[in-house]
């Protein structure tokens, strides 16, 4: 696995990552991790690589966008001070253009969302052991849905940015995608942001695949 | 209006009828009548012709299908006397087929769907003074959906048995779908599903309209 | 509608405005409106005609007198920058002259009301592209009650500043009035204050209809 | 005092009576008696006559119109056993009549109140020795106001049957009305039926001066 | 009555003047005044002489000595501005040297109390139009009793003072010493200080007597 | 200690036992036992001597009387088949007599007492190993106090009975009275009933001490 | 994998297995099949193999021994019809020795054990597809400590079962005990029984590994 | 008893300690003290010297090690000014290093373990009258068990202090294992830490005998 031993590899979005995690950080048993991707990720490595002795840390916070990320990204981030970081974040930049299309200060466009998720990854990187990128989605077969095209925008600027500074990518749309050929969007997520269990499990195998876990 | 003076209007449905009423019958103020569309037709009817003097009582049941109003139907209809009453049911009878495909026997097919609601309207009718059938609906513009087309299936079942015995039609699909050219649908319901008070809004006037309610 | 395309409106006032609304500000879906006249208001608009994109904004606060108005004006009107403004207001201050008629510091009398309230229309005016006065009522049809001749003074005193400083009146009183014709007082508020949802209804439809609103 | 030493004196009616009462039956310390006019009398007995040792039992049930009261009269009166027994009820006789104009099966017209009232009278006035009857009220100074014509002509039925019978007859409604000469009802009752403190204090002082109460 | 018309009247003290009293300052309807003697002297006040527009105010505080008193009187007292002000305080003083002997620091020895109190009283006189002094009690008959031995050592400090400045003098010890010949003290309180609302009615009534109220 | 190896102890009463245990069988770990004697007691044998592996049962309950423990006798003491028994009971006997006086069928009187409770014993004696009986107490040291003296010849008749059927008997009423000559009874219970943790070690001591515990 | 398509999966068992999952029957998105491993076998099953249409059920109960499930097989696993079918008991059984040695009617011995599994499991199988046998166990790495070997002798009957009828076995214990070498007893459950997520993780993952599960 | 008359006794420790006790100073009657061995031996030597006047603290704080409570000892202990003080502090030093291995910064290693201990200690003896320090413990009969060999270290390094400042030792470790050879150690605490009740007392009984407390 990618992930060196005895790392601290902190999580940080907005409420896929979130899930219930415990403040101000989240990490320990139980709940402190929150119920979604990141309980999963570290409940596998720590059942299948306990010897690897690493530290799982959730930062995840409902609602945020990559604008919200950037206002806390020095206490809940840099702080502290992680080996890895994961990155997932652009649902409600893109969200709310459709869900509150008349409260335009809430909107974060496309320019503002790759300029800033930009800097702090290139400000970050020196810091760090590895990044992760992963991108944002919408559990949506129709490529032709207006906030699926928009949806889709932002995660080729997660892919640019990745591909930029040699981050580790993770196509968590692409992963959905091909689940939607065998479920309906409603069998993972009623609103098609938010998933089910199944859909969380999707998201964490995804990251451990891209980092090299080995599942026995 | 269609609605005879002193009518008791009866509104019977799933959860976008339920929205919280009282149990075990809703009527009169307040959450009496939930949140939804039944208190704003109430509302409407009573703030613009209160001459009328008409009963409105919400018996919605979140989560129901048309199986669980025929094994309510006696209790829950007829021994409330109504004198005119509305049925918007189909949602569920869809959407488990969809969100639970396992689950196969929470599934209403069409046939038994269309079969029991001929049932009650064939045995109810002589009962009433009139009576409103209107379709489900799911907030969602691409009609090639799977879930969608499978909707369509049931608003036409709907629109059949309303021609054949002669009810009032209520076409809330369609309705939903002249707002969709102006909205996505995350801006009326998170699930295409559930609406806000926007959605909820639109059904009650679509339900007055079609009955001849005069807006002023 | 008087009301421009892209405006946002912000509905001032006190307990009948407010109910329940989100602090510090209420905008949005569901109970983020409060459920009373604003968010009827805010659910006609967007049902009948969302490609104006109308922003509906709720800063009532219960129990609220034209000097509490007065003493939030900056933060809760200013602040927002709201292109049309609604104000609904005088009802406390005419009630604790007569629910508690010893505590005389809690009494705001006609003098201070018109002054306070020609100010803020007075210094507000020239912000906004358009204002609606309405004015407080009591659901009580005797005009020979002391409340309700005293609640008469509020209103005309409404009228007047409305009528000098051109914006749109609207007469709660008279509307209510109208209803009272044919209902008790206690169908429609049981402290002649606070009315159910028909007169919530009739609030936001005596509103629409000042504003030029087309119902279909 | 016309109450007897060592009596029972059970206290029945709605919510005026009932206030929070224990069930099934209210009798004891603190709260078990309500909040409201019963626990007063209650409390100015044991104050004043400790010697006279008399039971006081409340026995109201908010919202009871005199159809409720008969159904419960076995439990709730005849198996207590009074000594003395009062009764106030009618109040949402006519105030459903009002408050709910459409629900007729909720309305308990004149004929029904006098023929269930006496009804109870005749047959429970041998096994007591003392009965007294309250008229409802509405706190509201307007003779001409519809429901306050109604709520007389219930009074005037109370004042009847209590002649007929020989029972301790108060008229509450009288009290509230020279009280209404200094106040506003709204200083007594938001929904001029509830009293505050003040109204409840009155109740029982008018209960106690028609049984012959002596203050020191 | 010796209370003036239009009179503002405070009542200060402990637990048994508090009564669950509304923050931060107890006045008007329903529990602003809690449900001990202060809700029942306003209430008598109110329906019997409304016409003197008597306001009360409850500024009690559960748990408080007459040191706790001194430490919130500008705030709780002379902020206020009462016309009139009652004042019943010691029994926390006494108790804690029964309750809490190992805890000197909380008793207060008669020396402070009596300095304390004479100091409040003395700075306060010249601002009102009316003092009344309350003795502590404890609701024990038997006179050997240690802890009703030093309560009636603070009871007399009370009257002392009250003669010295010319208060009204108000003895609830000798009140509750004639109740107790009728009732064993577990009937009025199960703690012998804490009286249910028979012992509270009483406190009322020494109250109402001691400034000459009438009943009627 | 007299309690065999491997026994099973019921231990029945009222308040003074319960003291919030398990329903609707007392025993095991945390608050199962309550937070009384009977927890004490479990925990004083089991620190000490858990080599004799004792159960101890607690299946008091709040506010019962001789009689009351009569009617559950045989589900809550027969049906555990106990080996040692305990009983304390007659304290609410008592008290109603004093609290509700007015209450007559609540009161248990002494020649009821004794009947009941010598019934109790004469019957379940012979299904025993061994018994226990408690007297009821007021923690009150004024012997002449009218409540402490009929207490007093209840506790006689515990005696009484205890000598005539060879049961172990400790006077818990004694043993306060000792702790009455330290403490004032405000600093063991605030209604001289419902010891603190003092006064419920003091009961456990008692009992340990007649049946032989040594601490060591 | 040896679970068939369109399966309908019934997991079995106490607090392990329960988890808080949904009454009566646990099936179902989010919290219905609680938080355990049966959630993260549905989650990774339908993550990675949707095709396969597997219904997973949570079927557990918590402080469950062999006994109560005997007394609840008809109900909760023949009535559900299960194709596929997991358990794991026998935790409570031994557990209840240990913690509760004096209340030995809770105590469950191997013998009683295995008769009563041996029962179900033969008088089941004919109704089934598959049948899989999970071992009981402590997270206790002291082969010698008394309760670990009472738990492997449970562990040991399960498997003398499971071979003598052909069941899958899967040796939970054997699992625990190499995670042992890397983790102190209380990194994975601070009783040694129930686990934290990587505990319950590990459960998830012998088990599908027993059926044949592929990770990608 | 060693315990001076009149003493001030502070107790301060990690969840052990508190058990529930009030903030910001445990100290007096009920659950202040809260439900573990400091109210215990409050009520053991209330109820048996009372004479001694003794009061007991209790500044317990569950989670803390000695890392904490040097944080805290200005507020929590100089400042209370107590005349004897016990300390039993470490099991969390050393927990954590085993149920949190990666999260090392929460761990408290030997070195830092014996030296603020001491330090503490050191500074505080002179003003004391006595000081009694309690081992940390592992309800754990296997010393061979690596958390176990640990915790030896830390009451080592408590027993070497205890005899360099003269303060009393309590070997609390040694107590529990004489009770294990009684009990296994689920029957004592379910997670082999957090005692139930019999395991609280054991604790209350070690900290008296060492002090010379006597049982009658």
């Amino acid at each position: 696995m990618l992930i060196h031993d005895n790392s601290k590899l902190v999580m940080i979005g907005d409420s896929i990552t979130d899930c219930g995690r415990k403040r101000p950080v989240g990490e320990g048993d139980g709940g402190n991790l929150g119920t979604g991707y990141v309980s999963m990720v570290s409940a596998l490595i720590g059942a299948t690589c306990p010897e690897k002795r690493i530290r799982v840390v959730n930062m995840g916070i409902s609602g945020d966008t990559v604008r919200d990320l950037a206002a806390r990204w020095q206490t809940d981030v840099l702080d502290l001070k992680p080996d890895w970081l994961s990155v997932m974040i652009g649902i409600n930049d893109v969200w709310r253009q459709f869900s509150r299309p008349n409260v335009i200060e809430s909107h974060v466009y496309p320019d503002e969302y790759e300029e800033t998720l930009e800097n702090l990854v290139k400000t970050t990187l020196p810091t760090l052991k590895g990044l992760v990128l992963m991108t944002p989605y919408i559990i949506e077969s129709n490529k032709n849905d207006a906030m699926r095209q928009m949806m889709d925008r932002y995660g080729a600027i997660v892919k640019k940015i990745a591909d930029k500074y040699g981050a580790v990518f993770v196509d968590i749309q692409a992963a959905f995608d091909r689940l939607l050929t065998r479920y309906y969007s409603a069998a993972l997520a009623l609103d098609r942001i938010h998933p089910n269990t199944i859909g969380q499990m999707l998201i964490a195998k995804e990251f451990l695949k891209a980092v090299g876990f080995k599942w026995e």
